[in-house]
């Protein structure tokens, strides 16, 4: 992305919220009812290395999934899990091609025509 | 790892039960009670582009965090979420040098004596 401030602030100005993931932040479990009564779509920021105070400063959140380094994959995972309350685990997607059939061992994937 | 299969079989040996986080597994939420029920210590196998046959035939649970393919860091972080039941995100460590201390703004973070 060209420009992430101004893609920060045209998501603001249409009407999104802006969620930043950060251990700096505040615990997810006390703002996660919150942001869902926000009922607003949401861009989230999974920092890496360094972060620009900006990014602090113009987020409508800074939330911690625990306040201890961690992977910023397994930030975002633990965090979409909270917004679907478990539900992403259940996703079907409608025009899938291959659907994999849950197995006590070994594989089963059959094709959709 | 060496010999990952005689750790495997030495685990279950002493005890321990082996858990395989794989998308052709049986879904978390039908598993979780068992395995947090079975109260022994947890060898989790994480795979990633190809998983021998004899791991899934010698794990105690082949499991799927969700049936989709996903970031192996993402189905461990949520596969723990689920055993601790969301408690991870407030452990503190008692020998910490450093604590941060969330805010909604900013970065705070103090140094314990």
């Amino acid at each position: 992305m060209k420009n992430p401030k101004s893609f920060v602030e045209k998501w603001k100005r249409d009407g999104g919220i802006v969620v930043h993931l950060t251990m700096y932040g505040l615990p997810i479990d006390n703002v996660i009812d919150r942001i869902n009564s926000e009922n607003k779509k949401i861009l989230i920021i999974v920092g890496s290395e360094k972060v620009e105070g900006w990014f602090y400063y113009n987020s409508d959140y800074n939330i911690a999934i625990g306040n201890q380094p961690h992977s910023e994959v397994a930030a975002l995972a633990i965090f979409l899990d909270r917004i679907y309350k478990g539900g992403e685990l259940n996703i079907q997607f409608s025009d899938a091609k291959l659907s994999i059939i849950p197995q006590e061992k070994g594989k089963k994937v059959i094709k959709n025509e």
